[in-house]
């Protein structure tokens, strides 16, 4: 039980659409992820989805439009809606999803998500 | 369904220890506060309690310990510790909690929790 560093967390790895968890709120896991480039369109059957821009800009495409978020705005993904986040230079999202949740919705194309 | 704006949502309201509703995550209320002097030691019996600073800097009571939390720091209280956040000068959090959960743990003494 100590704070955690977002930014610190973050030097610790340079990939990108890669999740790394730093902590635990009830049956979620707390996340530190680079965007850069685009992710693929998906959706989350079960499960909102937490995007916390912490630094850099992306952009969450929806069917129907599209929302640039900056440094200091969230966006949170309903259950079921099909969305793409994209970033044309490197962004840093603090992510939050529920424990077991494959980031692309789909076990067989998740990427696994370590822990540091 | 759009980017929330975290300072734009702490710009509409001055109070402390006054947690205001921005967003929905699951069965979670995303909340922005503004701490400043000390709220009373307290614990919540059935969940973790998230708190991310985003400007300020805060300390976290334990029972046998303090830890200071600063901007860019997040600190996860587990269930049914007993802890007390305190601010010497004001200090702006996101806070995560279950719908419906008091801020103090007691519904006898929680603040409500509009929403904005």
């Amino acid at each position: 039980m100590k704070p955690v560093n977002l930014a610190e967390k973050l030097a610790m790895f340079d990939s990108h659409w890669d999740p790394h968890v730093v902590a635990d709120y009830n049956d979620n896991e707390v996340m530190v992820v680079k965007f850069a480039g685009e992710f693929p369109f998906h959706l989350h059957e079960e499960t909102d989805d937490f995007f916390l821009v912490l630094e850099g800009e992306m952009v969450m495409d929806l069917e129907d439009a599209s929302h640039a978020v900056k440094a200091g705005e969230l966006f949170i993904v309903p259950k079921g809606v099909t969305h793409r986040p994209r970033a044309k230079a490197e962004c840093k999202v603090l992510l939050i999803e529920p424990k077991g949740e494959p980031n692309t919705g789909d076990p067989a194309t998740a990427a696994p998500k370590p822990r540091i």
